[in-house]
């Protein structure tokens, strides 16, 4: 590794370091999911600074070949966007922009209607209760990342048909101009073959194995405020989770 | 509710609530998802004991409707096993025990191998490591529920060719036997088409969606010692979460 590097050449350490590494992971030498040595180590073994290193690093994770977590270390990405969202209750644009990603949210639909009734009974709001049906697609650089239906309790939210979601979050809008802080979720994942508006969404061919997300949002005293379902496009994005037992 | 339920009826009290939630459950009034009131609130409301009431959710919890989380209440399941494998570093077996399901382990294979390239590099092992790749099946009662292909660095648990898998949990082998603590692990969740070693395992039709889970496990000082590529059975189970903000 540190053979590749030389201080006579006209690039940058830094610069060369990550080169080095871009081959190193594109090579297969570390391979998606590989945890990298830790920097002091790492930056020993290059005979660079921690600063260094650390630019070089930097320019990967912008590159999304690296990801890194706060105390957990740095991987290999599986050359995709890893939300964290199995791991704590972000919503998936706020955790992809916490990542540095664009994120381009295009509102397909807003309306109010009235609540299924499974949508209904989950959010325990009365017969009759109005509700937004917030249809989205989550676009990265590459494509269609994920597409959302949410229904929330508009009882609770009154005007929230007016705001535009292209540039505020869902979560934002519930905590801020309502309120209604978002203290708990209970998410499912599964796979499921895109259906007709799934796939057209996601551009990708009807049937087309996806990652189906179910959620129940709860605010402050248990109570439901939002249930949505959202497919997520499994060849841009994989959901990560870092564990300790 | 509380009208369904007579103190001059012969059936006990708790069967009788269990058969009035039962109702509300298959029903669709409380579908999948729906977070049942807290104990107490619904014990008044029925005006009978928590210990009655408890009585009738264990039953409930027992038949896979209900799931219930020490300190996050009961919720209604989606029909499906419910692993929290993305927020607990469990393996799926643990889990699913913890959680009462009977679990049938079946060993495919499980022999020394050469670790391919990538799984060495990920595990940080030298060339010519010898490496367990181990491939199971579990089963639940109403069938295969994962197919899982594990890869261990041999090297540092000699002899481990030789434990009966159907009986030991690869965690537990590797914490008890070989004193090898799993404390830390990475696992990326997505959709994946079946392909046909999967299917045949999952008894489904190649290319059915089934979610497909990777992971590497470490143990002290960020040693990794397993990868892992698993493939659960969406019909059957639903990872899940429950997180709070």
């Amino acid at each position: 590794m540190a053979a590749r590097i030389s201080r006579d050449a006209p690039e940058p350490l830094h610069v060369q370091i990550a080169a080095s590494f871009r081959e190193d992971i594109l090579g297969g030498r570390w391979p998606a999911h590989y945890k990298l040595p830790p920097e002091p180590a790492l930056a020993e073994q290059l005979g660079v600074s921690r600063g260094t290193l650390r630019k070089a690093l930097a320019v990967l994770i912008e590159e999304g070949l690296l990801v890194q977590t706060r105390g957990r270390g740095t991987f290999v990405t599986a050359g995709v966007l890893e939300p964290r969202i199995a791991q704590r209750l972000h919503s998936l644009s706020e955790d992809f922009r916490a990542q540095g990603y664009a994120l381009d949210v295009q509102v397909v639909s807003a309306r109010l209607e009235g609540l299924q009734m499974a949508v209904q009974a989950l959010l325990g709001a009365p017969p009759g209760t109005p509700g937004l049906r917030l249809v989205r697609v989550f676009r990265g650089a590459q494509g269609p990342l994920a597409y959302l239906v949410n229904w929330v309790r508009a009882d609770l939210c009154p005007g929230i048909e007016d705001v535009d979601f292209e540039r505020n979050s869902l979560f934002d809008v519930l905590e801020k101009s309502y309120g209604l802080p978002v203290t708990e979720g209970r998410r499912t994942f599964s796979a499921a073959p895109a259906r007709e508006d799934v796939a057209e969404a996601l551009e990708v061919p009807t049937g087309t194995p996806v990652l189906y997300l179910e959620q129940v949002t709860y605010t402050r005293d248990g109570q439901a405020v939002e249930y949505s379902d959202v497919w997520i496009n499994s060849t841009a994005v994989k959901v990560t989770s870092l564990l300790t037992r």
